[in-house]
């Protein structure tokens, strides 16, 4: 296999590696981006191929590049609440939450998954933004008493059917105990980890946070090692995977100029809970006046496999301009092009029909239901 | 010439494009990193030719990627001036200031060129760090009233002793009367663009803020077109150039760990200047106290030409590892490979010997001056 070229995408020695890039350059990474100012590798293979291994055996992602923000001290609670909309108060110790940043303005500064280590100890598992520095300057003249950093901590996702038996096999069978988004803290022959029951994808998978970035090449030869019965298999995130669940990326479907009302994760806001948080006014006003556009499924009738898009698509509705596709790719066992559209509020209705200006030309295409595949649904994986 | 392949650092849409893209893409890039979520061309030809057509002729860089910070609003001076320990009162409109950005500890944040739009009116071209962010969260609770956002604009960079003959041609000879540091806001054509006496480079060199990103192919194609008696060419931003003459790449050679002190930047520090700043209580007391380790300039005596080093290399002394190189590469006109290096304070003194650990293997180096290059002597340029 030819090596990648890092000159690609690194000239000097600006972006930061990964604990496991060593590992990871024996299996042939064919390409990397950069995220949270560290190197991410994306693929290893086809990733039509890297999707069907996702869904009928597991998968070894480096995801070191969600950097953490860790909150300690007496206020670490309050101060964690005024980060998000979410209500931290039925967060147990033990316990992880999806949750949205937001801006004063309401915007969407980031979307972490959150864990409580303790009653005043949070991390944030980061998307693509710095909000170290965000919450640097909030805590400046908030008043509030806490430490705010970035560990030495590294995550990794082990995503697909057999990911059980691979924990299981590593950390002992009381890891198939943790319900979603539980977590514990534990280690591997000294490896400090924290293994969370979280993925990017919705099938089942862990995550295991590493706790000593000295040990990222021991630890995911461990893994290799013990997912090698189960044909284990490094791999970028799948994107065709993620896309059928509905799970957004930010930067690219939703960004700072986004509130949650109109990408549908009303849900994740509280705008009645107890402690203060960025943007409460704001949200409150976008909630009783409504959103002016939104964030919607839509199934691309284009009448062949759309690769995966790599800039946003217009699109158009009786002959004029819109909104525009964030995500479109072709989905191998839905057989179709799925994807999402930004719209007018008023033509986010399902069954609107629309024209995006695909890569490959003008399409038909028509607002539908999310998420594409629904997990209580069992739809052939091969 | 073969195209690039994007799908090397792009897998979806995540990653915004600059207004050039498009134009860029006739002439070849052949490598793209990723800086401030945006694409970022970092050469088109060999790095040394690049050098050498930077010394003698003239080149234009897409630079769109230092995104701007922009602060309006009747405290924006005060809440400009609340972000960086350089005394700002002495910034007159129509001129720009290279500044550090501190957080509460004194750690540098970024390092943007400020320029002063109007008395409250204020633009930050970052290096690669959500400084917005970071404005928003400090701007919560100040108690200040003021915008922040990200406007559309757009930095280009014309560099080169040719420049001048290039920027003339677009803009007339008034533009030739600008001083180091200086901007006058003006169009082409009727594309608004703001023209700054500055780079990256510490050749004669001009920026191009274009200030409407759907004309970002008329003005490339234009100064393309004012530059092709003077054999301008498009090229990365030139690392070889600027660590010759001394100049610092936020997130290699210094971070959020580093302070001002530490790199030699002390004269962008006013510890005594009228307004608040972020940082000031602890940057005293490091002025006070000293720093105990610094970035030096160092020789490396390897033997060969090294090629620019894309990761950190280690440093020992006395056979003890005792710190780290940040850049280093051959410099062809010195003839000498050049960097800096990341010592204890009291190794920091010219002459100390070293040994660095680089790709091809231990070489013997030396704490040597910065910059390498004296701006008052002339070195031959061929």
């Amino acid at each position: 296999m030819q090596p990648f070229d890092m000159t690609l995408v690194q000239c000097g020695a600006r972006l930061r590696r990964s604990p496991f890039f060593e590992a990871e350059q024996r299996y042939g990474p064919l390409g990397y981006t950069v995220y949270n100012h560290t190197l991410f590798p994306i693929r290893y293979d086809d990733l039509e191929k890297e999707y069907w291994h996702l869904l009928n055996h597991v998968t070894l992602w480096d995801v070191a590049v969600e950097r953490q923000v860790e909150i300690t001290g007496p206020d670490a609670f309050r101060f964690t609440s005024m980060l998000t909309p979410r209500d931290l108060s039925t967060c147990a110790v033990g316990q992880g939450k999806y949750v949205l940043i937001t801006s004063p303005k309401g915007g969407i500064v980031n979307d972490p998954v959150l864990l409580r280590l303790g009653e005043n100890h949070f991390w944030l598992a980061l998307a693509d933004s710095d909000v170290l520095l965000y919450a640097m300057g909030l805590a400046a003249h908030a008043g509030m008493d806490v430490e705010i950093g970035e560990p030495d901590v590294s995550p990794l996702q082990i995503q697909g059917p057999k990911s059980k038996e691979v924990v299981s096999e590593l950390f002992g069978e009381a890891v198939l105990d943790l319900r979603y988004y539980h977590f514990l803290e534990t280690e591997l022959d000294g490896i400090p980890v924290v293994v969370t029951r979280t993925g990017w994808t919705a099938e089942v998978g862990y995550e295991l946070y590493l706790r000593d970035g000295s040990k990222g090449t021991e630890l995911w030869e461990r893994i290799m090692e013990a997912g090698r019965p189960h044909d284990i298999r490094p791999t970028g995130p799948s994107d065709i995977r993620r896309v059928e669940a509905g799970i957004l990326n930010h930067g690219c479907d939703m960004t700072l100029a986004n509130n949650p009302f109109e990408v549908g994760l009303e849900r994740l806001v509280d705008l009645d809970k107890k402690e203060e948080f960025m943007g409460r006014e704001a949200l409150r006003r976008i909630h009783d006046q409504g959103v002016a556009r939104k964030l919607v499924g839509v199934e691309i009738r284009s009448g062949e496999q759309l690769a995966f898009n790599d800039r946003h698509w217009p699109v158009s509705h009786d002959g004029a301009q819109v909104g525009r596709v964030t995500s479109a790719l072709w989905s191998p066992r839905l057989e179709k092009n799925i994807g999402y559209a930004w719209l007018p509020a008023d033509l986010a209705r399902q069954g609107t029909e629309l024209v995006v200006a695909t890569a490959g030309g003008d399409a038909p295409a028509v607002v539908v239901p999310m998420p594409f595949v629904d997990p209580s649904k069992e739809i052939p994986k091969a």
